[in-house]
């Protein structure tokens, strides 16, 4: 038993409110090294071993050196002191809060058996600590608009200058197509008949460039795109149509021709908002730069969010959105750049304008610490973005380490943050995803069909779904194609089944998953989807040639292979699959 | 090397920001694995192999399985990117987010080498989110007093049915010896001569019993104690012979008689305060007891402080204690019970009243979630005051448990949380340290030594400096003894003197410390505490034989016995020392 593999850390990932009633608790070992892991737990104020339960863990995730282990357990009173118990063949191990003992449970020593004061606790189980996100995100397939390229439905507000919307267009730094919100709306039904049921724009908010993250009027429509109210009106639109909308929060920094910060070029230390920024020294100075900028770009200006004036019209810009004019979630461009104390008051703010509104940051790396119910429902799931990629699309990674990346992720999280992860493959910022596979659209599926089985929110960034391409911006942000002649039908049809599937069966979208197979060297992995109504069994192979997998510890059961339906018994709780080279199959219970 | 054994978690007590300018990095590795172990860090938007800076970590911590690894730095731009670099004699392996590699340093094959996306990252120190505490607890000496049993005053209002304040009076659950406010107003010179910096009080806000937890008025000062002008008067006092005051928040259960409780027993359901308890059914009956409390003690009903009256009355004795009467600071009761969204605003809201106010949580378990900058300052240090007791009082563990347990203290929390820790070895709800050391007084005092020369705010508790000795509780609570001829002299010296020497040199409060022995099954330690000013070795011995000790690694020197005035000269950078059975030698540099 390595004792130094074992990990667990009260009131984090790792022990945290998953509901009102309900806590989580996880443990971490070293790979393969249990026969049995247990929560030894009872109430801390009436801690004795007559009144002491042991519930069984089960390992929920796995990675190259570890076991993770979890359980869910429901205290009577609100309130849990816990120790851990490991058991294998000849030792049994305990871990307290003050260290580890043999055989029985103790204080370490310190002449306090049975104490709840050597254990572990959850203090108390406060309703309004819950980390508590919106359950229509679990349902949600979102599709992110790039409004200057996604549809032009109103000319007469485009830009002078604007180039042809042809399949063949060319997108560059700086020029325009005249794609508005009138587009999105004419193109509702598309989104509907798709299967998409909410919009991630990105931003609309007034600005100098094509791609508006240089805000200027955070309370104002671009006029390329429309006016307020066309926003009112397309989210009422797309609201009648079951979409939801989510908007980009560029909060971190502003635009260079943000009025204020135009102010503090202008008047220099007489500025009434030279406090609005991070300026080192007047006059203000691009070269050298003496303000604080995201990167080192001298347009975007980093903003103050800890004055008490930035925060106050920034507050408001949040509030607006959501309570007048009725958006259903923020989300927060370059997130863990701005300070935690910002992200409490404006999760506040918004939560207090609509409960269910969906706030989601944009963080590239861990982001335990916006996750614990003060800040942030979830993140934009890059490591997940990544693990897809490098395993279907790129094949640079084994199955064993692809499993290994994914399930880090489950334990780096508490449940509910995951469960509205936001999964998407590329992005305005990325080569698109049939780029990224060199025009392999079976590795593209591949991606797809396991972004649309996982758990998490999927996210289809506009044309991806009719075979669009596009390398590193702005490769990847041409004017999407309308007409049929031109777009992948084939790509375009797997979509809507795909999308259709996780539709119909909730197990893939918050049915318990379970890797069957991710062998290390081997390039195809097997996962189970199940919930009280039904069960899945899918099998991806990534490898370029053929391969037979046979999954074990299976239940019993007769499976159906949803395209072909062939039929798929279990025998001896094992199931033997061939699956063609860079293909999948799904099997469905029947 | 274990890699098993090696732990970082981003923004977490292993990597945090301490000040303003400075982030603290540490990892976690299996003990003695390594030779070598360094941060490899630049600017998470520039980050290349030329501009990378490696900067080696050293050991701050150990316990019986592994070695803690820390280092300062301060990123020019206050954002960093970073990874481990771990090196033995035959290996080298670098740890980023992503994982572990060999030989160099890559995102785990993903193809994103020396990209920053692969690394751990800091992503930017925001000020307002730097977890502050109050420069002047590095600097206390507290003493406890429980108001009733400190001295009487003012016998005009104590109790009717007092009882005589003599040394050999016993307490009782339910006895009254009159103590009060002006008896301490009264005794200020006795505390300013002992050397005390601040005094935690026990409640005096008006109560039903002796001990004033159950709160009837937290806006009043209990009648039997004085009035809120005499709060007011021992404030200013006290302020003025250099002693600061801290008062004790019960603020997650208030007593049976607080009037709003006493009107949902009255009118039940229709009671305007229901809400403000937690009440399961109505009537309201103590047995089956049918609403929340603490622990199972029906006089204690729990406070819904996630009711908005209940929040606003509760920050509002938050903020007139500290910004009316002016007291410098709040202890608070059973703290992790309640909401984390209660703290946030009460730190808030004490903060605005005074920056300087120190908040301390009554904490027995790990304390982290609290101890992030929105909460918390620090928390009562038990698992400190347990480990000193075991080692030092009840000779129950050796020499590298005790190492282990308050070094896994110092790797549990931010080092600025650890500087305000409150140290105490015991108090009005334990047996006082004398009877714990079943009038050991060599044993008392090798607890108080050290207590004094670590780090944390060490607290005192009323009248074992006199040497009064008390079981569990109510045994622990006698009166004050104030007979010169009943009170031990010869401890009151030594406290003096310690106190003194801690006052005389900043080494001994925020100084680094490091253990030079602290070897397994053996019962002597050594630690070493230096800041620019000078150095201590302290040696103490717990054994009940004399024992010789060498220690190692000493920088060169000349150090003083400062009883025996007794010469040490570090040879080859080591100095043998012979402590007697149960005493401790104070060695200061020349």
């Amino acid at each position: 038993m390595l004792l130094e593999a074992i990990y667990h850390q009260p009131k984090s990932q790792y022990a945290y409110a998953y509901n009102e009633e309900t806590l989580h608790i996880r443990v971490r070992t070293k790979r393969h090294d249990m026969d049995r892991v247990s929560v030894v737990w009872g109430d801390k104020y009436d801690f004795s071993p007559e009144k002491v339960t042991t519930t069984r863990m089960v390992v929920f995730a796995q990675d190259d050196l570890f076991d993770y282990y979890h359980v869910a357990i429901k205290p009577p009173f609100r309130r849990f002191a816990y120790a851990f118990k490991f058991e294998t063949e000849d030792q049994t191990v305990f871990l307290n809060e003050v260290g580890f003992t043999k055989d029985k449970l103790s204080s370490s020593g310190v002449g306090m058996l049975w104490s709840p004061s050597g254990m572990f606790e959850f203090p108390y189980l406060n309703p309004i600590d819950v980390h508590s996100t919106p359950d229509w995100v679990k349902d949600a397939v979102f599709y992110q608009i790039f409004p200057e390229r996604f549809a032009n439905g109103d000319p007469s507000i485009s830009p002078k200058e604007v180039e042809a919307w042809t399949p063949d267009a060319v997108p560059t730094a700086t020029n325009f197509f005249g794609g508005d919100l009138q587009g999105v709306i004419d193109n509702l039904d598309y989104l509907v008949d798709l299967g998409i049921t909410c919009i991630y724009f990105t931003p609309f908010f007034e600005a100098h460039s094509n791609h508006k993250y240089d805000t200027i009027d955070y309370l104002k429509v671009d006029p390329q795109f429309g006016d307020n109210n066309t926003a009112k009106k397309l989210v009422k639109e797309a609201h009648r149509k079951g979409i939801k909308i989510m908007l980009d929060a560029v909060f971190n920094h502003s635009g260079y021709y943000f009025p204020p910060f135009q102010d503090v070029l202008l008047n220099g230390e007489k500025s009434r908002f030279k406090e609005w920024f991070h300026i080192k020294s007047f006059p203000v100075s691009t070269n050298p730069l003496n303000y604080d900028t995201f990167g080192f770009v001298p347009e975007m200006p980093k903003l103050d969010t800890e004055h008490p004036e930035v925060k106050a019209y920034l507050l408001e810009v949040a509030r607006y959105w959501v309570e007048d004019i009725g958006v259903d979630g923020w989300r927060l461009d370059v997130a863990n750049e701005i300070d935690h104390q910002f992200w409490r008051e404006f999760r506040h703010t918004v939560k207090k304008a609509n409960p269910e509104a969906y706030i989601l940051g944009e963080t590239w790396h861990n982001s335990m610490a916006w996750l614990v119910g003060d800040q942030f429902d979830a993140v934009m799931n890059y490591p997940v973005t990544n693990s897809i990629l490098d395993f279907f699309v790129k094949d640079e990674i084994d199955a064993a380490s692809f499993m290994g990346r994914l399930d880090a992720m489950q334990i780096a999280y508490p449940k509910q943050a995951n469960e509205v992860a936001f999964n998407l493959l590329d992005s305005h910022d990325t080569p698109r995803l049939l780029t990224i596979a060199e025009g392999n659209k079976a590795r593209m599926k591949l991606a797809v069909l396991f972004q649309l089985t996982y758990s998490g929110a999927p996210c289809i960034y506009y044309g991806d779904e009719i075979g669009m391409a596009g390398g590193a911006d702005p490769g990847c942000r041409k004017p999407m194609i309308w007409e049929k002649e031109h777009q992948d039908l084939d790509i375009l049809a797997f979509y809507k089944k795909m999308i259709q599937l996780r539709k119909d069966h909730r197990s893939l979208k918050d049915g318990t998953f379970r890797f069957l197979s991710a062998e290390k060297d081997k390039k195809i992995i097997a996962y189970e989807r199940t919930d009280v109504m039904d069960r899945f069994i899918i099998i991806l192979n990534s490898d370029n040639q053929k391969q037979k997998v046979t999954l074990e510890n299976i239940s019993a059961g007769t499976f159906r292979n949803i395209d072909t339906d062939e039929k798929y018994q279990v025998l001896k709780g094992e199931i033997t699959v061939e699956v063609k080279a860079v293909s999948a199959i799904i099997l469905k219970d029947q």
